[in-house]
């Protein structure tokens, strides 16, 4: 056989269908995708310019408003669940199928970028109008749906796919509310949560466009990343217990320095880190000192942990080197640590179906594509519980993210939107559940 | 010659006088200057057993009342000077000599102890109590002073060295006052301050007994330290920039973490002041990441440096090498330090003669010496602008200080007071003006 049906036959075995040839013609509206962000950007404008969105806010009110009257000029009805999230539904397909979901989220963090969830919630919505003015049929039904405060937690799409419990409605969030008061702020009801859980199976494929956040597409010059997974997430809070005493009058060999422990300690874990291949990721971000003063010797540090990776037995692995090196700054410096896990979220791989329509997707489009970890948390985690998943990064420019200085390239942002929308083909041709 | 008359020579030598029998077989009264100490501590005393007496407190004035009592019993004519010192002079000597001055201080730091600065104190008006109850005759005027808030940056001495300026006055204190205002609490007139001020040459001398704060005569069981001089103290701002990022996106070898950088400078300050022979001490006390969270790489980080040493040279030298460090640092990690001096106490040396006294007087009572730097400062940094000065220093347990765990032992004590009667009878005998 050639080469062409070699590739078919491929397709076929992956449970792919062809396209129609008018479907595989399809192009989403770059200037118009580009144009939504920008006015989205008003909403939350920062003098820096940036995006202080953040969720539960007037200026979050403001930009869901926005993404509403953008979500029925593409013909989808829109709702707002007992969650806050704003689900639009596009009413066609085969009703007995379950649905294809696409989507993102359009708050931000405090002092945030505009596009860290406003590509991906405008691309799925230029998708759905592109859809609709072309009167393309999809066999599956349709929804978009943009998640409230992923930033805090994926809040949103954590209450679709496992429900929120009692304490994590109590939480106070960035916007000062309680995660109840925002869910009523945004039109929401906390009483009929239960409404909005689903089950297992109960979607045909999630797929989410969004920006890397990190460097590696821009740095080698690559159109699209197909996302392996979403990272593992651990925490520790770190207290390392040495001696207070006076920094004049102490002799060097006398110390029990607990801060001369912490460095030790803050050098260990990237040695650690970087020493075996790989794209694990290992962070200190936090460090206090007591008391803290010039001429005392610090008593008592506290500082942080954060391990990242795809493979829940690398961070395990990486811990345990690090408590051996820990025991070696115990010795050397007369200090005693203490390790407490305060965050553990598992590792949540893509469906290996949607990797592929991904990435064969953008091929056909002409865009090279890599195959990559996402070391950002993302709604698709959660989204995950309930069926297969699968993310299209975009390049971020020098890989600044949570920042005013993000940026992706309008270009970038088209592509990533023609991606998502020839992703969404191939997988409405596909037999998912 | 033989031996006696080769140690007289050398007495001789150095401008002393052999005392008369009499003098030389007088003893403090070991009991009564411990139940001072005892006494005294009960003004400020906290829970754990320490001593939080600020300078201007409550806590200081009913100090400063008792220990105004106790110079009076030891027949001393006790004023308050316009500084808000607490001055005691003994109606004795000749009038054209200057006077000897004896004192510490009784003001402590926050939950500090009760031997810091009050064994000084009550050391001293226990000599001048021994003296007035054998009747015995000084040369020289005698003054014992109790110098107000040395804690606070020796500010009852610097009143009398080199009298205070309007921004001194102007400081905020430790118990919420200005200066001024504590200045006035405490019995002192700010209006006057020029009254207080001597010129250099307008002291015999000065000494003063105090713990050593550090843990070398404890560790050497050595008796008296002989104290040569005190030691500068340097102190730095240090900004360290870096580039905050998203501690899951960004690849290990793509960050500029501000934290790493401190660490690597923490470790290289260790190891720069340790790496040549001598007791210089450096520290870094002070820390703090921005933004500071579990999951973003540090952008920037302050911190500090301290450096102390009896010889100017030695801090200069550290700081150049600790320099060559960074420079290496900052190309390592992408990161800029900044070094921003805020302090800068040039050494203060004892007096040879007076050291002499010191060390003669210590070992004819059956003690054991040591020659040592004092790395904290004290009083006698100041007073030796006016004059030679000289300190005495007993050891401290464990080199514990500045907590409620600070101890010296109550013949540590008796033996300090004695050394300091008898160092106070050999300067008398000698020709110091």
């Amino acid at each position: 056989m050639n080469r062409r049906e070699f590739n078919l036959n491929l397709l076929c075995a992956a449970g792919a269908f062809a396209l129609p040839q008018s479907q595989s013609r399809l192009r989403i509206n770059g200037q118009r995708v580009n144009t939504h962000l920008a006015e989205l950007a008003q909403f939350g404008k920062t003098p820096e310019g940036g995006t202080h969105r953040l969720a539960y806010s007037e200026a979050d009110l403001k930009g869901r408003e926005y993404a509403m009257k953008l979500m029925r000029e593409a013909k989808l009805d829109v709702s707002i669940d007992a969650a806050g999230n704003i689900v639009g539904r596009r009413a066609s397909g085969d009703p007995s199928l379950k649905p294809l979901i696409i989507g993102s989220h359009i708050d931000s963090v405090p002092e945030g970028g505009k596009y860290d969830g406003d590509v991906g919630s405008m691309g799925a919505i230029e998708v759905a109008e592109t859809l609709a003015e072309n009167n393309a049929a999809l066999r599956h039904p349709l929804e978009v749906i943009i998640f409230q405060n992923e930033e805090g937690g994926t809040i949103g799409s954590h209450a679709i796919a496992k429900g929120l419990t009692e304490k994590e409605l109590n939480l106070v969030t960035n916007s000062k509310k309680t995660i109840r008061d925002g869910i009523k702020f945004i039109g929401g009801d906390p009483d009929k949560l239960a409404s909005v859980v689903r089950k297992p199976g109960d979607i045909a494929a999630y797929v989410e466009l969004h920006i890397e956040q990190g460097g590696i597409l821009h740095a080698e010059k690559i159109d699209i990343g197909v996302v392996e997974g979403i990272v593992g997430i651990n925490w520790w809070d770190v207290t390392i217990e040495g001696f207070a005493n006076h920094a004049g009058t102490t002799p060097m060999n006398q110390r029990r320095n607990a801060l001369l422990a912490a460095a030790k300690y803050i050098e260990a874990v990237n040695r650690v880190v970087t020493s075996v291949p790989g794209r694990q990721v290992g962070t200190v971000g936090r460090i206090q000192a007591f008391p803290g003063a010039y001429n005392v010797i610090p008593g008592k540090v506290t500082t942080s942990l954060e391990l990242r990776d795809l493979d829940p037995a690398k961070p395990k692995m990486m811990f345990e080197k690090i408590q051996e090196e820990v025991r070696q700054i115990e010795r050397a410096t007369g200090t005693k640590f203490e390790f407490k896990q305060t965050n553990e979220t598992p590792p949540a791989p893509t469906d290996v179906r949607v990797r592929r329509a991904i990435d064969e997707a953008a091929k056909q489009l002409g865009f090279t594509t890599k195959f990559m970890p996402s070391g950002a948390g993302h709604d698709a985690q959660e989204m995950a519980h309930l069926g297969p998943v699968g993310m299209i990064f975009i390049p971020s420019v020098d890989g600044i993210s949570h920042s005013p200085r993000e940026f992706s390239k309008p270009e970038d942002i088209t592509n990533g939107t023609n991606a998502l929308l020839h992703t969404l083909l191939k997988l409405d041709a596909m037999k998912l559940d």
